[in-house]
C-alpha cells in the first residue's frame, strides 16, 4: 500500500480522500490555494503545501505545483478527486513519468473516453446500448425520412458545424421532416456557412442515470449498479439517489455485464461512472463516461457498503477485485443525496462569504461530507458546492423523510445555500413519486414563478 | 399511528426521539427546564414547554409537570428515553390513567424485572442462566463448602445485611473457605449486627454483554443480537461495540431464543435490554434488564439496518413484528460507539460551559448524535454526556479506525471533554486486541498513571 498520498483537489472531496486514508494508515498531503488556507482538508491532512494563489489556473489546475508538493513531500500517489485534474489525462502522464502513481486509470484510456465519438463508437463495439441515429452526415430529405423511420421519431436534426441551437429541429412526423430539413439545413448555412446536418433520436424527457463500475489492474470489473440524477438544474446536479426507480433488478444485471464487457475489453482500470439517458419506454443509451469518482458516489457507498476511495487506493496499489470485493454486494435500502452549494436559494447568484452558524445533521441513516465549518470562509473563487447530505432509509420514502428531518436542522448563517430549495422539492408531489426527468427542474421553477406571480 | 409525542427527556436522546417522529410524520412535543431553554432538542421539537427549574426533580422528574404538559399541548403518547422516568412504574400508571400511552412496557412488569430478586428468579425460571450461588443464607461452614463445590471456585461471600465490601470475601480454594467464613461472619456481624451470609460465583474479569429485544404488545419478541459494554468506568459506560468479539452465531441464537421466550413469558413488550456477565469461559449469566431504550442502541442500529426508536413508537401503537420487522436482520459489519462526555479527560471531574468551538467529524460510516452545538451551553444540572460518536465498518479493525480518525475531527473547545481519553484508549493494543472485561478502565488509568509517575 503506499505510504503517502497527495490529495490535488480541495474542499469535501479531498477531506473524504484524507479519511479513507487515515483510515488505511496512509499518510495525506493537501495542496491548497491561499483561499483555502482554513479548509478543513489543510487541517486534517498530515502535511499541507501551498500551491499557488486563489485561481484555481494558478494552483490547483497548474500541474507543475502540483508535481512538484507532491515530489517535495515524497508522496508515491496522487489522487486527484473529481472535477479539476482528475480527468486530465496529461496530468496523470506526467504523475507516470515522476513516479507517482495517479489513481485513476490509465491516461490513454481517459484521453479515448474523453472524445465522445470515440466513446460512443467503443462502447457501441462492446454492445452498449447508443443512442441512435445517422451514420453522421445526411445526404438528403429522402435519407433522413429512412433514418427517422429506422431510428422512430421524434428526432432531432441537428448542424454537424453547429452549436447554441442554430440549425437545430425537433421533429415529430415524417410528414413535418421536410420542411423542417430544409429550414434547418438553411438555418446553419447561413450561420456557419455549413449546410450539413446529421440526426439523432431525440428524447423527450430523458432521465439521467449512470452506472458505477470498479475494475482493478488485472482485467477485473465489477458493476455497482445504478443512481438515478435527473434533478438537474442547466446540467448541474442537485440530487442524486440510488437505485433508480426506472432500474429493475434484470436491467441492472444485464446492463451491468454488458458494461463489465466493454470496460474489461479496454483495458479500464480504478473508479468510473457510465453515463446513459433513459427514455419514457425505458429503453436507455450511452451518453459517456465520466473516468474518476463522482461527487454523488456517496449514494453508491451507502446502499452498498462498499467504500469506493478506499477501494480506488487499493485497486492503484494493484490490489484484486477479488480481494477487495469478493462478493458483489447486494443492494441494501434507499440513498438520496442533495447538494448543498453557497447560492441564493431562488436567484442562484453564488454566494461566497464567512459562515456565522453551521449546525449540520446527525442521527441514524444521516452522513454529511463537507469541509466547511462555524466561522470558516466560502471563497468566491471555485465550484459553490459546500457540503453534501446523504441520507439512507430502507426505502426511498424513509430516505426522503430521513432528508426533510436533517434539511430543517441544517443551519447555515451568513451566507446563502440551497437548503430551501432542496425543501421545496423534497415538498414536490411529482419528486416524492418519483415522477421526474432533466427536465423537472425547469419545469418545477417556472411553476413556482407562477404560483408567485398569481399571488402578487 | 400517534399524533403527537411528548418526549419526556432532555439532550441527544430527545432530540433521537423527536428526529423518528419528524421521519414518521407525527408532531413533537418537548419539555425542558430552564437550563435547557436554548438545547438543540427544544428549538427542533414542533412545540417546546418549560416544565420547571433546572434541578432535574423540580422539572424532568417532575410527574406533575411532566403530565400536565402532555394534557395541555394534547399530546396522545410519552417517549420516556433513558434514565429519568424511563423506569419509574408510577409514572407509566400516571401516563395510563390520564389516557396517554407510555412508550415502553406495562408498568407491572418495568417493576417486576426493577426488584432484582423478582427478574433474577423470572429470569431463572424461563431458562436463562444466572449467577450460580447459594438459596439465600448459609447456614454454617459446611453448607458453605458445598454450595462452593457446587458452582465452583472463585466464589464471594456477601453479608446478607451488607454494602461498602464489609463481611465481603473472595474465596479461591475449600481450603481458606472455613476461615474467610469466620472471618466475615464476624465482620459482619460487627458492621450490621449480623452476621448472615450468602455466597455466589465470583467472576474475576467479567465482560458486559448485553442483549437488545424488541417485543410487540401482541406476544411476539425478536431478539436482536448483543453488545459488548465492558469498557467502563465506575460502573459508568464509555464504549460499546457489536457484536461482541466473544458471541458466536452459535451463543447468540440459543441465548437470544431462550431470550425471546423468557419474555413472551412475562408478557414483556416495547424495548429491552437484557444484561449479562460472562466469565473467562465464557460461560454467561443474567444480571439485570433494563426496560428502555438504552444510550448504547445505537450500535445495535447500525450493524442491524433497524431504527429501534421507530420500532418503540410503532410497537407501542399496537402493530405488529411481523409488520415492523418480517425478518430476522442479518448482522452486517461492525459498530462502537464512544460517549462523549464534559469532563476532564484524565481527572474526570464535570466540565460544564459554554462551547466555543464545535466540529462534528461525518463522512462514511460516521453517526453523530448530540443536541449540542457551537455557542451552546452544557449545563451543570445532568448527566455529562454530550455527543455519541457511532462508527460502523466492514469489520472491528475498520470500525476502529475509523473512529480514531473522527475522535482527531472531533473538535470541542471551551469545555474539557473525554475525547483525548477515547484516542488514548483506541490507541491501547490490549483495547484493539479486544482484549478486556469490566476491569479493563481500572487497569489502564492505573497503568498511565504508573507510566506519568516514572516519567518524572
Amino acid at each position: 500500500m503506499f505510504r503517502k498520498v497527495l490529495i490535488a483537489n480541495r474542499g469535501e472531496i479531498a477531506l473524504r480522500v484524507i479519511n479513507a486514508c487515515k483510515e488505511m494508515g496512509i499518510r495525506t498531503v493537501a495542496v491548497y490555494s491561499e483561499a483555502d488556507r482554513n479548509s478543513l482538508h489543510v487541517k486534517f491532512a498530515d502535511e499541507a503545501i501551498c500551491i499557488g494563489p486563489p485561481k484555481s489556473s494558478d494552483s490547483y489546475l497548474n500541474i507543475p505545483a502540483v508535481i512538484s508538493a507532491a515530489e517535495i513531500a515524497g508522496a508515491d500517489a496522487v489522487h486527484p478527486g473529481y472535477g479539476l485534474l482528475s480527468e486530465n489525462a496529461n496530468f496523470a502522464e506526467v504523475c507516470r513519468a515522476s513516479n507517482i502513481k495517479f489513481i485513476g486509470p490509465r491516461p490513454e484510456v481517459t484521453r479515448m473516453m474523453g472524445e465522445k465519438s470515440t466513446a460512443r463508437q467503443t462502447m457501441k463495439d462492446a454492445g452498449v446500448p447508443i443512442l441512435p441515429g445517422s451514420d453522421g452526415v445526411l445526404k438528403d430529405t429522402d435519407e433522413a425520412l429512412e433514418t427517422a423511420k429506422k431510428i422512430k421519431y421524434p428526432v432531432i436534426l441537428k448542424a454537424v458545424a453547429g452549436g447554441g441551437g442554430r440549425g437545430m429541429r425537433i421533429v415529430r412526423t415524417a410528414e413535418e421532416l421536410p420542411a423542417m430539413f430544409a429550414q434547418a439545413s438553411t438555418e446553419a448555412l447561413n450561420a456557419f456557412s455549413n449546410g450539413e446536418l446529421y440526426m439523432e433520436k431525440f428524447i423527450e424527457r430523458p432521465r439521467h442515470i449512470e452506472f458505477q463500475v470498479l475494475a482493478d489492474e488485472h482485467g477485473n470489473v465489477m458493476s455497482l449498479g445504478e443512481r438515478e440524477c435527473s434533478i438537474q438544474r442547466r446540467h448541474q446536479k442537485l440530487i442524486e439517489e440510488a437505485p433508480s426507480l426506472q432500474v429493475n433488478p434484470k436491467l441492472r444485471e444485464k446492463l451491468g455485464k454488458t458494461i463489465e464487457k466493454s470496460l474489461k475489453d479496454i483495458g479500464y482500470w480504478n473508479a468510473g461512472t457510465i453515463e446513459f439517458l433513459m427514455d419514457e419506454d425505458g429503453e436507455i443509451y450511452f451518453i459517456e463516461m465520466n473516468t474518476r469518482i463522482q461527487v454523488e458516489h456517496c449514494v453508491t457507498e451507502m446502499i452498498t457498503g462498499v467504500d469506493l476511495v478506499k477501494a480506488q487506493l487499493r485497486i492503484a496499489a494493484g490490489e484484486k477485485l477479488s480481494d477487495i470485493l469478493p462478493e458483489k454486494p447486494a443492494i441494501v435500502g434507499h440513498a438520496i443525496e442533495c447538494r448543498i452549494n453557497a447560492e441564493h436559494p431562488e436567484k442562484f447568484t453564488p454566494s461566497p462569504g464567512k459562515i456565522t452558524a453551521f449546525n449540520v445533521p446527525g442521527g441514524f441513516g444521516v452522513r454529511v461530507d463537507t469541509a466547511q465549518y462555524q466561522e470558516g470562509v466560502v471563497p468566491q473563487y471555485y465550484d459553490s458546492m459546500i457540503a453534501k447530505l446523504i441520507c439512507h432509509g430502507k426505502n426511498r420514502e424513509e430516505a426522503m423523510n430521513k432528508m426533510q428531518r436533517a434539511l430543517s436542522q441544517f443551519v447555515v448563517e451568513g451566507i446563502f445555500t440551497t437548503i430551501p430549495l432542496h425543501q421545496r422539492i423534497f415538498a414536490d408531489e411529482g419528486f416524492r413519486a418519483g415522477d421526474f426527468d432533466t427536465k423537472f427542474m425547469e419545469r418545477f421553477l417556472e411553476k413556482e414563478k407562477e404560483c408567485k406571480a398569481a399571488a402578487k
